[in-house]
């Protein structure tokens, strides 16, 4: 044992990019998680390789006690938690529970991951509490094309950003190997039922053994109890049954199942698969394609599923099941009939568990799933929330990610992230920035990418603030509608001037926000939000957490009910139409207990609280139309669909790629240009 | 550090797949390593799991007394050596290098995963060596598929088996992303010229600044240098630079870069992509798909790179010269020239570190890479293969394995991955069976997939294995081509005769073997094997290293001599025909010395000596005929088709999948049907 205790350090060594080909330098470096702050700050990159991070099983296993086989160690500065930390802790009291949400989001960017790290840091390594920051896995499709990575900025950061930022630990590209399994299934199992008999597809999925007896696997059990069929003897299958249980008849036009990948690829968007000489039926002739189209992997329900998972199996039942596509008769064919549920869960086992890192100043952060917020429920995993507030106990506290505004990620949060998880949050943070405010007025001009920022944003301008802050008023009445204290966090920008920054705290306070404060945490790391995260602790401990309820009660009210009630109370709408495909499937849908008691996950754009892009502050008097509406059974919530969602974005001119780089005149090699 | 020590275990801890919910049981075992045997043997899982590993931070430390920062855990039981221990060992003599190959293989099986792993544990376990096993990384399309994992089987496997079968430390899933990320910037470059004006391209490449000031990026300059644009101010470059540097004008006819997924999806094999409305020309409404295919991911070109490459700055380089496509002059169009061999890099940069895992009887085993062995070079990573000389040192073994015969996976061993290490292999062992001797004869009845065996094969027919003894003798004969000692390992089943083995033995002895022994590892593990290993230790002990020679000269000869030097000297057959298509291709690329002195590398059926799969044994007189050639000029080879390879398997009626789940009656939960 000797030598393992000589690589005490080495055991569980990042695998950082860079350290791939010698030591990691910052092993021996003694002053963990200390900032040297410049200003104005360098890159986020360089602030993020600045600083000397502590090892994660020391940072999480000083903080939480951990025992033994709780902390699963993936290079130095990164692991994965146990679950069995939620059976050990089963009788521990949960910390305050708060939500970190936006405004409408604009092109300036609001800076809320940012937000949520630095409260993060002031919480815990300013204001002496325990805290987790739980926050979601970015997809890499933005990191190398426009948007670029996610861990905060400045001197807030989740850190190390370039692992953070690349792979991870791996869940991402766990959920797309899921994900393209099962598509890979429909298609073949399509492929095969067009082209082979009743009789040679029984005798391949019940094969004869050496003395002639055919049995089930156990995977097939769930379509022969969904099929009425109890015999358990494959031969003692009537001719009918037989055939029902082998053929799924698949009806191709209804498959709704993508293919994902976590690229920025547009050329995906719309595919014909099946073009092979190979996908011929021979008999006739017949090209077996098919007219399909790709994701981005954040976008598959399996990272939604994934989120909302309350235990392994919880995910078992909820991928189980997920909808492929509808028979010929319009019945719903699920995993469970492809009998993949197994394998599915086996490729995400290591995937529920959440990854630990760091905010640069030292506290434990939770980095887990990332669905996205505009065509999913857009917040990070129940199964890191549920750990983080056992790990903080009675008096920490735990923040949580929803993503853009509290229409979109806060309202999911609520309605079903809460929903499932059965907790009830203490406090949400409200982020928004005078610039953002400005923009919402809908008299400051418009705000195009690279180019110069007008004056109204750079200079003060108090008229455009009031006008403005109705959107942020907006989302302040959203979060109290739930009966959650809101806290309305200022990011502050350079620009912003005194008058401005106090003028919008009061609108907010007046409008009934816990408290509004300003903070500086870019610039500052968590010294720059301890105004903020004393605002957070007096909300909590003013709130009462029974009086959170959700906007609509998702079992009693009938789907149409629920819509409208988003609409209404959420949005600020007057009402509701609806598409004739929302109409018939919204009739369909009422009927079947099974899809009438989901909670309802809106995809709409995040950049109105109407769903309509261009109406900026708080519209009023608006309708929305429902488009579409389809269940994703798995996740267990219905999709209702105000407007088409690009579901794979595309790559610009110049994407990131361009900047992203091994600097070898540096040893180790570091990454460069991520940012 | 309290904490940091009581976690010493937990530190690394293994993500076993059931470890997501519960603590690790296995910790606290005592006896590592230690095999019961059952007879007739479990399945493999059954065993893998009976058996206590060995923390990977312990055995690697032990045995080689690692440094601080040289390991990087990924769990208890897997991790990452870091290519820093090369350069501390520079100095060091290296082991002896052995190479594990086979025969042409046959349905039956031959078990060379499980001899080289069996061979290993009899060097390490009972014969007292150092000995690493360099094993390749097996896809997860046959995991999910037909062909189940490949990490060995019965007594002698590599282990954890269920991660080295599923995503081990995502090393596939990181080229996935890096193959992919390139495919989308080809086909969105595409477009982008095909829709954007110069000028818009040249002020989206090489934008203003505040002041108006252009610069290239650090990335553009490969593309500038090959275009012999030297000004680095992009307001210096004429009209004509201009046009050139920012219009790659992409052949989209010749983009030969395919998409690639770990899955079997046979509808991906050839699909239309940019389908959708937004990749529409709207100046002329022309909609900007394409035909094109995916490959599944040990296909991509990026996995020859990987498994190629040196060390990192190698794998920067050969990234970039990887092509993409022809511009419509006829100019190659590599990484290089779209600016992504960085972002490549750093996708790739984690991945270049082997990973450390162990056999069943605790010898050390280093798993990389895994290329098609049929359409590329089908060998382990030569960074494992350096690595583990060195840990090792000059008394010691390093077992690698080549894919399929010594005409596939050996020849491009020698040719090619030797070409570009640098190393000289001691020996060679060759795996076969009495029963695929017996196929090999031409005069046994077919083997099918499923049916009952027939009983030439398992009853004594020393007929049969005369005559069949052919293809295990030009197999022999290739070896000692190479200037290698030739050990055969005849892989034992229960239904063999002692006059059968004895036979095929003493005829590989007589034919130029300088051993031939039988084992019997798969029941035993590596007491099963002490034989072979004592084969293999003499023969490297008699062999001279500097014997050992490419059977043709990469840089010297011509494209044409080179393929002709491996179907005479290697396959046995008497000449070569051409297409037209590769005879155009041949003087194109003679003309050319980047091309024209690569190594060849063939791309043909595994079950023939010939390029005909049904010509077993030892085909005589036969004509290949080479239809295409083409560079992966990044790997550093021409592929040189001798018929239509597969580049994506499909899914059969009842797949793997159906068999595999976690069992949740086991605490922790276990994964059961993985084979």
């Amino acid at each position: 044992m000797g030598s393992t205790k000589h690589l005490s350090l080495a055991v569980g060594t990042a695998a950082v990019v860079a350290g791939a080909l010698y030591m990691w330098k910052r092993l021996g470096r003694t002053a963990y998680n200390k900032l040297t702050i410049i200003s104005p700050p360098p890159s986020d990159i360089d602030i993020a390789q600045s600083v000397q991070l502590t090892p994660i099983s020391e940072l999480f296993g000083k903080k939480f006690g951990l025992k033994a086989g709780e902390l699963f160690s993936y290079g130095i500065y990164k692991g994965k938690l146990s679950l069995s930390v939620l059976s050990r802790l089963k009788h521990k009291a949960p910390g305050h529970y708060v939500v970190v949400c936006g405004v409408n989001p604009t092109p300036l960017g609001e800076g809320k991951s940012t937000t949520t790290v630095g409260l993060s840091q002031a919480l815990g390594a300013h204001l002496g509490q325990q805290v987790v920051t739980c926050i979601r896995q970015p997809s890499m499709g933005p990191t190398f094309g426009i948007k670029g990575g996610a861990a905060g900025g400045g001197y807030s950061q989740c850190a190390p950003m370039e692992e953070f930022n690349l792979h991870m630990t791996g869940d991402i590209h766990a959920i797309t190997a899921a994900n393209n399994l099962f598509a890979a299934a429909i298609d073949s199992r399509y492929f095969h039922e067009k082209t082979a008999s009743t009789q040679t597809l029984f005798d391949k999925l019940c094969p004869a053994d050496k003395s002639g007896k055919r049995s089930f696997e156990t995977s097939m059990h769930a379509r022969l109890n969904k099929l009425g069929i109890s015999v358990r003897d494959p031969d003692q299958m009537t001719p009918e049954q037989r055939e029902k249980f082998c053929r799924l008849n698949i009806d191709e036009k209804t498959i709704t199942w993508k293919r994902v990948t976590d690229t920025n690829d547009r050329y995906l968007r719309l595919v014909d698969v099946g073009m092979s000489p190979t996908e011929v039926r021979k008999s006739t002739g017949e090209q077996l394609n098919r007219r399909t189209g790709f994701a981005i992997t954040v976008a598959s329900e399996i990272m939604a599923v994934l989120a909302l998972a309350t235990d392994m199996a919880d995910l078992r039942q909820r991928l189980g099941k997920m909808i492929a596509a509808f028979d010929t008769d319009g019945n719903p064919l699920t995993a469970d009939d492809f009998g993949i549920t197994g394998s599915l869960t086996v490729l995400l086992a290591d995937a529920l568990m959440p990854t630990t890192m760091q905010t640069l100043e030292g506290t434990p952060a939770l980095v887990h799933c990332g669905p996205f917020a505009n065509i999913a429920h857009g917040n990070s995993s129940v199964i890191a929330d549920l750990l983080a507030l056992k790990l903080v106990g009675p008096r920490g506290y735990v923040l949580t990610e929803a993503g853009f505004g509290s229409d979109m990620g806060g309202e999911k949060f609520f309605n079903i992230k809460c929903f499932y998880s059965g907790l009830k949050p203490s406090c949400a943070v409200i982020v928004c920035t005078v610039r953002s405010t400005k923009l919402h007025s809908g008299e400051a001009p418009p705000v195009v990418p690279g180019a110069k920022l007008a004056k109204e944003y750079t200079e003060e301008n108090l008229e455009l603030v009031r006008k403005g802050a109705c959107n942020l008023l907006a989302h302040i009445r959203n979060v109290r509608a739930h009966g959650v204290q809101a806290v309305v966090a200022i990011n502050r920008f350079a620009t912003d001037s005194d008058a401005e920054l106090k003028l919008l705290a009061q609108i907010a306070k007046d409008a009934g926000a816990f408290d509004a404060v300003e903070a500086d945490h870019f610039s500052q790391g968590g010294a720059g939000a301890v105004a903020l995260g004393k605002a957070v602790m007096a909300a909590c401990a003013s709130a009462k957490p029974e009086d959170f309820k959700h906007i609509y009660d998702a079992k009693a009210q009938s789907i149409k009910q629920k819509i409208e009630a988003i609409v209404t109370k959420v949005y600020g709408g007057k009402g509701v139409k609806y598409s004739e495909a929302a109409e018939a499937r919204i009739r369909q849908y009422d009927k079947d207990p099974k899809f009438s008691t989901l909670p309802i996950c809106m995809s709409k754009t995040q950049y109105s609280l109407s769903d309509d892009a261009s109406k900026l502050g708080a519209p009023k008097d608006f309708e929305v139309t429902v488009k579409d509406i389809y269940a994703s059974a798995g996740a267990g919530f219905l999709v209702v669909s105000l407007g088409a969602i690009t579901f794979i974005p595309g790559l610009p001119i110049k994407p990131a790629y361009y900047k992203i780089d091994l600097d070898f005149s540096s040893d180790p090699p570091k990454v460069v240009g991520l940012s």
